[in-house]
């Protein structure tokens, strides 16, 4: 294999390549990056055996060819080359070089034939959305997914698919996120659902950006293409929970929260939350919300915050991390919350509309 | 103990003193920040026994006292609120309660009697100096101390007084950085030295900004005063070694290098040494130094870079790490290296003046 490449048409592909690849595998192929080079194109492939990420470049090859290049090195080496450097790759036996400038360097590789690809088939459902859009509703729902749960299924999110939309939904029994968005589907009235890993999800955070992008989905397999790169994973083997019965329906009390004011008054009555037992209990009354703590030590903070607010007073506690990942999940400036009574969930949303929607469960104290 | 603070005119304060205070103290009262309020004038201080911060500002009191505070907490209450919000302190019994805006905090105080203020003695000599120089110094110094080194005196930085001078010396056998500044002594011929600890180093490199410092120094304490705050610490009980013996004498050899350049140099050649013993192998040749590199696993970089060298070729290895560290030292454009012979030391210094000054020992390969 022999080409020369333009350091900067391949160091973003080789950054994500070295985040795909695994950093201690346990198969050294696992590290690496396989370059496969033929007629006027090459493809960059790295996988942990998990997900998969093969990213296609138009370009001239001198020599056609393949071989697996340890993928933290090669990148960790073209981050330390000058701008617009030419990058010559020219592999010999079990060794590539690289010339760069006045450097050049020898790197270890395995044969392509050792490279473990994943093997995908998702050809249940297919479609496409904006880019943005689905990364905006992974990052809404990250946050909620549970972490390392006997429930495995909890691991991850949900991706629902129904008529012309998309919806991606996580709970770890505490709370719920859930976003929904156009989706240019191929299936007509039935409805498809899977679900996403959270190693998944998190690299797909890095790597989604801006654009179209067409996803292909089977029950065992999650597709991603944005026309330059394709990114694959193996969907978790199981069922979701039926999360349309966690949703409360009616809300008699609701009110209306500045989203900046209420950011600085958690993070003051956090200060004093219990270690071990982390609650906030919020008052609502008369355009009034108060928000109290305290910690083991007896060490109190009441701080009071201004909102929008004309129903009977209400009590009601929350779990203070959970109530503070409101801030995150929200980029507008105003947030809704309506609560049925004391004692039941509450419902986070925009002013205009239910999406995203967040629902948190009450602490019982 | 009552008193009103702007909260911009006390979250500097409390920054510092909450970085000073034990996060994970061996008695409560190491965590906690003491106020002394009276007349005119507040104080406030922090100690982990090893280093004390004392900040005085002249401000009404409405009733003096004084109490011992968590300091994490308070800073981290303050830093929630909103800019500019008057902080109203009053204590009652074994509580301070905070009222800021529509917020209020009750926090569990201990008696300022129980407050371990650090004995400090330091009247054998007295100077000033200025801060930002120091503080240079500091930086150039820190790097190059030892960690956890059975040769105490090398786990800290040499302040050595002489005629109206001040010189920072640190080492950890493998390598020396030193730098000199003005220093307005009240010693005459006589010349004094201390050590100081790693642990205060790396404080006063937080703490030490601009404008002129006076250091009090003894052969047991060190004492910092800037006007506004004053720093402590004990001295490392110890003789430092003659650092002198270990500067090179006549360097035959020398070459000028592109600070950059040697950058992304170094860079480049790191990628390939080997993790258990990082070495570089230095080439100088007819204006060209060459770096070598070789891992474990038998890959090999080697990274050209045109510098200023008309002298014999040269061989010479240094540890990767400690020849990368010459680029933090050093902020000039070009530094200038001397070499006596391959196995000797290396000097590093600015181009014009020999200050600061690194010497690295030779790896023998």
């Amino acid at each position: 294999m022999k080409l020369t490449m333009d350091r900067e048409d391949i160091l973003p592909v080789l950054a994500n390549m070295a985040n795909i690849a695994d950093r201690r595998p346990v198969q050294p192929i696992l590290a690496h990056v396989l370059i496969e080079a033929a007629g006027q194109h090459c493809r960059f492939i790295a996988t942990d055996q998990e997900v998969q990420l093969s990213v296609d470049k138009d370009h001239p090859v001198d020599m056609p060819g393949s071989c697996a290049v340890p993928a933290r090195k090669l990148y960790d080496i073209c981050r330390a080359l000058p701008e617009h450097t030419p990058l010559e790759f020219h592999t010999d036996g079990d060794k590539l070089l690289l010339k760069a400038a006045k450097s050049r360097f020898t790197l270890h590789v395995l044969p392509a034939s050792q490279f473990p690809y994943l093997s995908i088939h998702s050809n249940r459902c297919q479609g496409n959305c904006d880019a943005a859009q689905f990364r905006e509703a992974l990052a809404v729902t990250a946050n909620t997914m549970a972490q390392n749960d006997a429930r495995i299924f909890l691991n991850g999110v949900l991706l629902e698919i129904q008529g012309q939309e998309m919806r991606l939904v996580a709970t770890d029994g505490h709370r719920l996120a859930m976003m929904t968005l156009p989706f240019a589907s191929s299936l007509e009235a039935e409805s498809f659902q899977c679900i996403l890993p959270r190693k998944a999800v998190m690299e797909l955070l890095r790597i989604v950006s801006t654009g179209d992008i067409q996803l292909s989905l089977s029950d065992t397999s999650f597709v991603l293409d944005d026309g330059s790169q394709q990114f694959a994973c193996k969907l978790i083997d199981a069922k979701y929970p039926d999360y349309r019965r966690v949703i409360p329906q009616g809300h008699p009390f609701f009110a209306v929260i500045d989203r900046q004011s209420f950011k600085s008054a958690l993070q003051q009555s956090e200060v004093l939350v219990s270690d071990r037992n982390p609650t906030t209990q919020v008052h609502l009354d008369d355009n009034l919300m108060t928000l109290r703590s305290r910690n083991e030590e007896q060490e109190e903070g009441e701080v009071e915050l201004t909102i929008a607010y004309q129903s009977q007073a209400l009590d009601i506690a929350f779990n203070s991390r959970y109530l503070t990942d409101t801030i995150q999940i929200f980029n507008q400036d105003q947030i809704r919350m309506r609560v049925k009574e004391g004692n039941s969930a509450a419902v986070f949303t925009p002013m205009d509309v239910d999406n995203p929607l967040y629902i948190l469960m009450p602490v019982r104290l």
